[in-house]
């Protein structure tokens, strides 16, 4: 659970507790459900933010009443996903010191409790980090298993469909260079692969040699960037001798602003999240992109892979054929015990994790 | 002709001087051109920038022989406006004091000097502020005059078209906020109607109460706002109870941060400039950039009109129709004699122009 929302500080361990507690009893339209699988996102970090610091940090505009409400990702992330937005809305509005930290799992429902989920059926939900949680039938959405449960919330998960359709917008041409935010994670990991099978040349930004060469080896990129080094931004122009035709972003900031200088004339971005803007302080925005958009008439476009949940089957579909035929290796990062979720979120706002990073909280149903 | 090159400071009347010269004598491909109007144009404002501060303005990536040369817009706009690169690309490259001020023009062929375009017709081109002048055929783009020359340069020439383009790439649907960047300048005039012609609700923004009458009264915006108040943002949000879904940008800086905060999940944004930023210091970027493209899922892109060359006969018919029509009018602020062309460049960077300024040089011919 919550201990503590961080205030203008990087998050830690000390910000949750483990508490032990009973197996909950169930309202109207519950079901009961075992976790198996808990994801650890970059967005969990958002969910933190007070929401006395979400105007500063700018996550949500401020509804004076006046003015029709923003709707805010990170709500509409958790609710398209269950296509029923006001019951998440909600959790996340009360998202406060003592309540269990939010999370998106895989479960297996254990009592349906009458809904029309079948009894030890695995379900993709939001049960946040605990054993066993009371989950709206609404909320949950049965998954068809036919691989690895962690390729479920992986590769064909959240993170894996961000990864497609974040590539489908930017739409990488044979030959150009398409450059990936942090590549090693979980989204950039896939987004390079793609692009790499669209037929275009992937250099992927990453803070470590050991990540580095793991993508180049094992991931096909054909040139990898550590965007922590004083050399970045010439590093990356070594990299891009053509310079950079497309960009998928996840981290905004300082490696945006680098990347806006190597894009070429109609260069596209797309922006799924912009991660080195959340842990800490509020964020002081690049410089440049104004001048980037204007002078090199690029195309910025932000999305979510929940503007696009009338695709998902199909895009499941094709990603499933590429794992399957080995075109497309899921790379990940399966931490044991529930306990561990704290520090695994910790360790994934500094980098530490190699692929997607999941909670191993209980065994597979077989 | 330029006198001295503004260096981190704004334009003056005095970086310019007036002098008199001998009728050019004509080299190969030249022909002898009598200017009849000259354009003012924020742009020439950044023609203006010394080449070592370009990099600070983020005009032009840096090419270290070791990128492909970032393309510069304007050279390029320039460049494209007579579908050859090269010629105006030098003549940027070697804009310094002494040279006679690029100005777009309107200009009528004395001596076509074998090439072939008539003796007497219509050319748009780039003969700069002089009353003669040696144009390259290849720069010169014949005209068929139908309607007043002012129109030509203004409503069909490259700010209403740009107009044109900007409004097409952003879509607005009916009853959609459009919102229009310095509303009662040459695009903005244009835009407007353009967006209102598309169904769309329009909220100007201008910096004086005159100019949101005129808006108003004339050209049937339905709000405006002053950007200039301290209460800016909140009079944004009140113009726009329903927020904003399109923003037509050519100004950057404070008002597009502003916007932005204002604008609605899926907005979308065409970028055409960014004046604020061109006059005085480099600029400071807006801080809420990547937030806002992240959170919203907005969609920006910057263009030229010189990107959309093939389709300027066909929105040069449509435009010439509504205006015909009366259902688009043209606001036009003309200045006449060459002398003071500095004074209208440094006025239009300070916001003093209603609508679409040119400087009459001389008659035109009937």
């Amino acid at each position: 659970v919550i201990a503590k929302l961080p205030e203008r500080e990087r998050l830690g361990e000390h910000h949750f507790r483990l508490v032990d507690g009973n197996i909950p009893t169930l309202g109207p339209g519950e079901m009961l459900c075992r976790t198996i699988l808990a994801s650890i996102d970059p967005a969990q970090r958002v969910w933190l933010i007070p929401h006395g610091y979400r105007a500063e940090h700018r996550e949500m505009a401020l509804d004076d009443g006046n003015v029709a409400p923003i709707q805010d990702q990170d709500a509409d992330a958790v609710a398209d996903f269950t296509r029923r937005a006001q019951p998440l809305r909600d959790i996340r509005k009360t998202l406060e010191p003592g309540d269990v930290m939010m999370a998106f799992t895989l479960c297996e429902v254990i009592d349906s409790a009458g809904t029309d989920i079948p009894n030890g059926s695995v379900v993709a939900s939001v049960a946040g980090w605990q054993e066993y949680a009371a989950v709206p039938a609404v909320w949950a959405r049965p998954i068809e298993v036919h691989t690895a449960l962690t390729h479920h919330l992986g590769a064909l998960g959240i993170t894996g469909l961000t990864a497609y359709f974040g590539i489908q917008l930017a739409d990488p041409k044979p030959r150009e260079t398409t450059v990936i935010s942090a590549a090693a994670g979980a989204v950039g990991t896939i987004a390079g692969q793609l692009a790499r099978l669209a037929g275009a040349r992937v250099v992927g930004l990453t803070g470590s040699d050991d990540k580095a060469h793991m993508l180049e080896r094992e991931l096909g990129f054909d040139a990898t960037v550590n965007y922590r080094r004083d050399s970045f931004a010439a590093d990356l122009r070594a990299a891009c001798p053509h310079g950079v035709d497309v960009y998928l972003d996840s981290v905004g900031g300082r490696v945006l602003e680098t990347v806006l200088d190597a894009l070429n004339v109609f260069g596209r971005v797309s922006c799924c999240g912009m991660v080195s803007e959340y842990d800490g302080m509020p964020p002081v925005g690049p410089a440049n992109v104004p001048s980037a958009i204007n002078v090199k008439r690029l195309r910025i476009q932000g999305y979510s892979v929940t503007d696009y949940i009338d695709d998902w089957p199909q895009a499941e579909c094709r990603m499933g054929e590429w794992l399957r035929s080995g075109e497309l290796k899921a790379i990940e990062d399966t931490i044991a015990g529930l306990e561990n979720a704290p520090r695994a979120l910790v360790g994934l706002l500094a980098g530490e994790n190699v692929g997607k990073r999941t909670i191993r909280v209980g065994p597979d149903p077989s």
